[in-house]
């Protein structure tokens, strides 16, 4: 399997090469889904499943993924609903390259473009989904220190703003169609004003580490030509007890039910 | 005490005169407050309540409320927090009427200016307050049908758009100043645009019913001149258990304090 991955790269002269010990290999969904990321670069951890496992999606659906790096969102999405058409555009090479080996690997169709968001192709722009997904970069270049790495660097910062991606998710997106970004609370007023601006029936799900903190992450999701009042939902609260007591992860069951074995969040 | 209430009524003859029938005397912050109100038209619930409680405001402090109706938030605030300089603003002359009345009757000293919120007095422009507060209309008028009594209707109506309320509520706030508004949870798009248009360091509280619900309400505070990120609160839970179980309220007691005994609420 890897000799296969790697024989891949010496194909295609375009992309960067990763070596062996540059790439690690990782199960996601208890196993259902293994992918290769970079050792030293954009990381997923649990926020592209659980951005996964929060799209209403139904086998035959088209969905597609801006920014989708290696893939992890897009193609835990694809191993929880069958029959999806996957869609992924990503503006780094070498992510894009890796996006489409894992979801080859794995047995799943997704075509890959590798391109700026804000200048698809000519193809995409003639298509529109069902479902558009993004967990956009969450750090302000010009209030952190970079990355050493530039994929990660373009992993984590922000270049395209907020409003761009929401504007082009929008877009794409068909009548009745959802799209749903997962970033960190303190993007809200940004997020709020651009699904507000370009969508309907918004809606925010904040994530908690526990029980009465302030969120951490959130999930948003608005409807193409949605008319009903935005909605802020319940906090799902991802740890158990009050503070970290044990070895290990303490994820609530729910959390773990979403991680472990591939299970839907509802809103 | 009533007998001098009307008389005031009489002696001041550009307001309606709201007759004997047409007002209830309602206990508020468990009996530390007696506010006069119209038995039909704009009542305070317990919002007001919420939005005085969470103010950060010391003795001294210069408080400006907007849109302050019959003055529950206002005086809720000048009964729990002593030695508040208390300034309000009500459109509906009847209203602010009330609004002096009750605060002479409650021993508390306001100004209560009868004006559009767009439209101040030279005085109050070239005010600036350490805290403004608001609990703007509620219903869009365009929406719903309108209530029969004018007074009710323009208390719930949205007549003045949020944005200008939020924008007249920065414009008198001085450096380093608080801003909070109560609202509903669906309007909480157009409150945080306005917010991070205006103001920094903007915070927002929800309350929810029950655990795991919507948040119907919710409160928003934002700093003059602030630069903390945006944060969302876990939410205040008003009700105990997980639905109507007993008779009467069932609320919680951290908010038994705030109702009944003018209790802080924090963020």
């Amino acid at each position: 399997m890897q000799e296969q991955f790697f024989g891949k790269t010496v194909l295609n002269s375009k992309v960067r090469t990763f070596s062996d010990d540059e790439l690690t290999q990782d199960a996601f969904l208890g196993g259902k889904l293994t992918l290769r990321q970079p050792r030293i670069g954009y990381r997923a951890g649990v926020d592209p499943v659980f951005l996964a496992a929060s799209v209403p999606a139904k086998p035959g659906d088209r969905v597609l993924e801006l920014g989708c790096g290696a893939g992890p969102a897009l193609l835990c999405l694809g191993a929880r609903v069958s029959g999806l058409h996957l869609w992924g555009v990503e503006r780094q090479p070498d992510y894009s390259e890796l996006a489409r080996w894992n979801a080859e690997s794995n047995g799943l169709d997704a075509v890959i473009e590798t391109n700026d968001l804000r200048d698809l192709s000519a193809e995409l722009r003639q298509m529109s989904f069902d479902h558009v997904i993004a967990n956009p970069p969450y750090y302000d270049p010009s209030q952190r220190v970079p990355a050493q790495d530039s994929g990660k660097e373009a992993g984590l910062s922000i270049e395209t703003p907020l409003a761009d991606w929401i504007k082009a998710a929008a877009k794409r997106t068909a009548p009745r169609g959802t799209v749903t970004f997962i970033h960190r609370a303190e993007k809200l007023p940004e997020l709020i004003s651009g699904f507000a601006k370009y969508l309907g029936s918004v809606e925010v799900k904040p994530f908690v580490p526990r029980t009465g903190r302030d969120a951490g992450l959130v999930l948003i999701r608005g409807r193409k030509e949605g008319r009903a009042p935005f909605r802020l939902h319940a906090p799902i609260v991802l740890h158990q007890g009050r503070q970290h007591m044990t070895d290990g992860d303490d994820y609530r069951p729910e959390i773990r039910a979403i991680l472990r074995h591939g299970g839907a969040l509802s809103f």
